[in-house]
């Protein structure tokens, strides 16, 4: 199985496929740019999404589901909104399909069942989603309105990832309303804080916190918050954003409160998104050539037992020192599977798992039930250690805490290494080429600057770090002041 | 608040819209036929989803994301499947908007981004994913494949309701592989039961568990097998359905496994699905004039504490009382809000709460203080009891599962009495014009009668019961030689 495996040092985008598909997490579908999300991938997700879910409830928001399709002059009214989304819409034009009168057995568009008024097949759902709240807003009692939504959406990219970038994808989208600027923006960055705690201390990855440049903000934003975490080949990934919309779609949709002192005000907005493009990041951050290798706090599956026996008298041997060792561990709320399925062999299973990136593997035989033992190896260093059966669940947990945490600490000390500060041109594209990372540098503030380093070296500015320190400097590439560094990267 | 609701007698109909639209658990969209599911519909929802995730998991199936799109191809390959989906088809034909030239600021479809093949949106995944698991079977090793999927599908309804009936709806669809016709029979029918378990044990509405006649089955289907639940007007409603697909989907997409045998046969199939069509019926058939009334083990609240004072001395009088209780009742794992807010009055609360179907109502104020007591109000019946604070948090507990059990029973009285044997046919439309319910009548079992009787009363037959009894009779409508009964109802 796992030296089916294309190495990183090989290709790295090609070991990140095999890990996907032959990990059992995603398939191909037969729709062009979507994917299977498959059982395994699946679990991951609904981990996260657990997760998630209940920080989004801690911090005051309810979940509510709004409808799939956007009508088009919907989408037109936000004009900036409008221009970011026009060009990778899925329209629906038509509701119904009839028999083919010249190809017995095959379906044709009906052409009468056109609809009067195109729906376009949510990209996001600022635009009706706002709608509604245009009904449920009319006083300060009203806010702030704090709402989360689970969804899919749907964005037509013409090149796709597994993950990555797919036209469909999953993702949770909140948008709330509020009275006041302030309370908007203080809810935007609480947000991120809330990402940023989710990506670093379950998903085991360090981030970078920041504001994205006008140039890379959402479509309809005043301002837009990201994390940015860096992956195994020097690439950053946006693995979080958060905006501050001011009141443009308030405007856009005509949403107004009556103010305690009586006045009609527009409401003040934001939106917050995160979505299975994580997996992708969880991938590329942790996994080796080996295979996966997920975080214990919400790997699907965080303990296998792999019995190791010739003949019914050596597995009920096994059966009889596992059966308590699951029990236990199952009432520390650790999930477990005992895999003594006949059908392949302990070094087949082994790779299997050492493939999936379960983070504990336990092995117990003749030998280890003399010795009053049992072989743990963990995943992520691939050490093994005999360890006497008397407390080995405790030994597991334990063990899975410090896996996590080794998990931040290798990927942190990754990170740390791959930011570089530098204050030449001719330094900047080195990095960039040579070592890959963050390149931390100074810039003059301004698009075009901007522009042109994305042109000449595909790096683009991924965040102005939050709380950024301000030093004199000049700019990179043009020369002129500037009056803090921001980091740029290769990004996916 | 509750005195603008319409009676059930006045019109049931616009009575069942008011609850949800006043109730907050649903608004209509710009979207026709499309709703949204507000937050109080959405935490319900929820509710319901979690208790039929664990149920679905302890009977060994896993989640998985399939697309939202079907290519028309594949909806194509199995006729039946394809007749009865294609007149109802949300089809994306294009990929692309792009700026109206002539209209500055408008959009439009851009025609040079139109699909080769069209796109549906999925009104169910049965092609989809059996496109899919080709690929993932091989051989009996692989079997049985038992999948779960929550998402939303499409189906462009005529006339819509909200829940009920609309264009968009969330559901879970199962999707099952088996290595024999009995297996997947099996699998059909245990479906059915978790089903049943759930609608009668947490949504408390007792089920009938039948067969469908072929004229009903599902598109594709060799058997459905369904629960019927009685509403309040007596009518009835499917609750869920649960599918014996043969080996149609594994011939129309080409999926064969190598039997341990070693010769390639054909894969039998299931799929099985209930949606939020299940928040109507659970509306229907508890709530009364008042508002809504939900059973405790779903409920998105099941207690809420309401404040009798009158200035800071009394309100933190009834602060200290409360505090402990509500400590007591979380640890209990009971939902519970004090709802101390000072924008209303105990009485408009009082009615908010009886709206929204709160199970139990629980008010405090300086008597009861001074007499040791609360008040408490529960929902179902609406009676009031002065309960010893000593100890009521026990009390509740009980109270809660009392109230279960008591809604259940109320349904299951009302569903008795309304299944009426008939025996002739006068008898059978006088007892569906001026009863309601179930009509147990002996029918020849040819779908020409089937389509008569619905012809002419509107009445379909909901099911053929599970173990139902063989008695010889002569068929209600067309006096020929019948071997059982079924039932027949004007149904949701």
């Amino acid at each position: 199985m796992a030296n089916e495996l294309t190495s990183r040092a090989t290709d790295y985008a090609q070991w990140y496929n095999d890990l996907i598909l032959k990990g059992g997490l995603a398939d191909y579908s037969a729709v062009r740019g979507c994917m299977v999300i498959k059982p395994y991938g699946y679990a991951l997700w609904e981990n996260m999404k657990d997760v998630l879910d209940r920080m989004f409830k801690e911090t005051g928001h309810v979940n509510a589901y709004f409808p799939l399709f956007v009508p088009k002059s919907f989408l037109e009214k936000e004009e900036g909104h409008a221009e970011g989304f026009a060009k990778e819409c899925a329209v629906v034009t038509h509701y119904r399909l009839k028999g083919d009168p010249n190809n017995k057995g095959k379906l044709i568009v009906d052409p009468e069942a056109k609809l009067e008024e195109e729906l376009i097949v949510r990209p996001t759902s600022e635009a009706i989603i706002w709608n509604a709240y245009k009904d449920w807003i009319q006083s300060y009692r009203d806010l702030p309105l704090l709402i989360n939504q689970w969804a899919n959406v749907v964005r037509w990219e013409m090149r796709t990832r597994l993950f990555l970038r797919t036209a469909e994808f999953l993702w949770q989208e909140g948008h709330t309303a509020h009275a006041t600027a302030d309370e908007a923006i203080q809810e935007a960055e609480k947000m991120l804080h809330v990402y940023a705690d989710f990506v670093e201390n379950y998903m085991a990855l360090p981030v970078m916190k920041g504001v994205k440049t006008p140039n890379e903000r959402f479509a309809g934003a005043l301002e837009t918050y990201c994390i940015e975490a860096l992956m195994q080949d020097g690439k950053a990934l946006q693995a979080g954003t958060s905006h501050f919309l001011g009141q443009n779609f308030a405007k856009a949709f005509d949403v107004k409160y009556l103010t305690k002192e009586n006045r009609q005000e527009f409401v003040w907005a934001t939106s917050w998104g995160v979505s299975t493009r994580l997996i992708g990041a969880l991938v590329m951050a942790h996994s080796d050539d080996q295979g996966l290798v997920l975080p214990p706090r919400i790997a699907p599956l965080q303990v296998v037992i792999v019995p190791i026996f010739k003949g019914a008298e050596q597995k009920a041997a096994v059966d009889e020192k596992v059966s308590p060792l699951i029990a236990d561990l199952k009432a520390r709320g650790i999930s477990v599977k005992y895999d003594d399925s006949e059908n392949n062999r302990p070094g087949w299973k082994f790779a299997e798992y050492e493939l999936k990136g379960v983070p504990v593997r336990i092995a117990i035989g003749p030998k280890d039930i003399e010795h009053g033992v049992v072989e743990i190896a963990r995943r992520d260093t691939k050490e093994k250690t005999s360890v006497p059966v008397e407390g080995v669940a405790q030994y597991i947990q334990d063990l899975l805490e410090n896996i996590q945490q080794n998990l931040y600490n290798r990927a942190l000390a990754y990170r740390e290494e791959h930011i570089t500060a530098v204050n030449s041109w001719e330094e900047f594209k080195a990095v960039l080429e040579q070592k890959g990372g963050f390149v931390s540098a100074h810039w003059d503030g301004t698009p075009e600057t901007e522009e042109k380093i994305k042109d000449e070296t595909k790096a683009t500015i991924r965040c102005i770090p939050l709380n950024n320190m301000q030093e004199s400097g000049s700019c990179v590439y043009s020369g002129k002041p500037s009056s803090q560094r921001v980091l740029f990267a290769l990004a996916y």
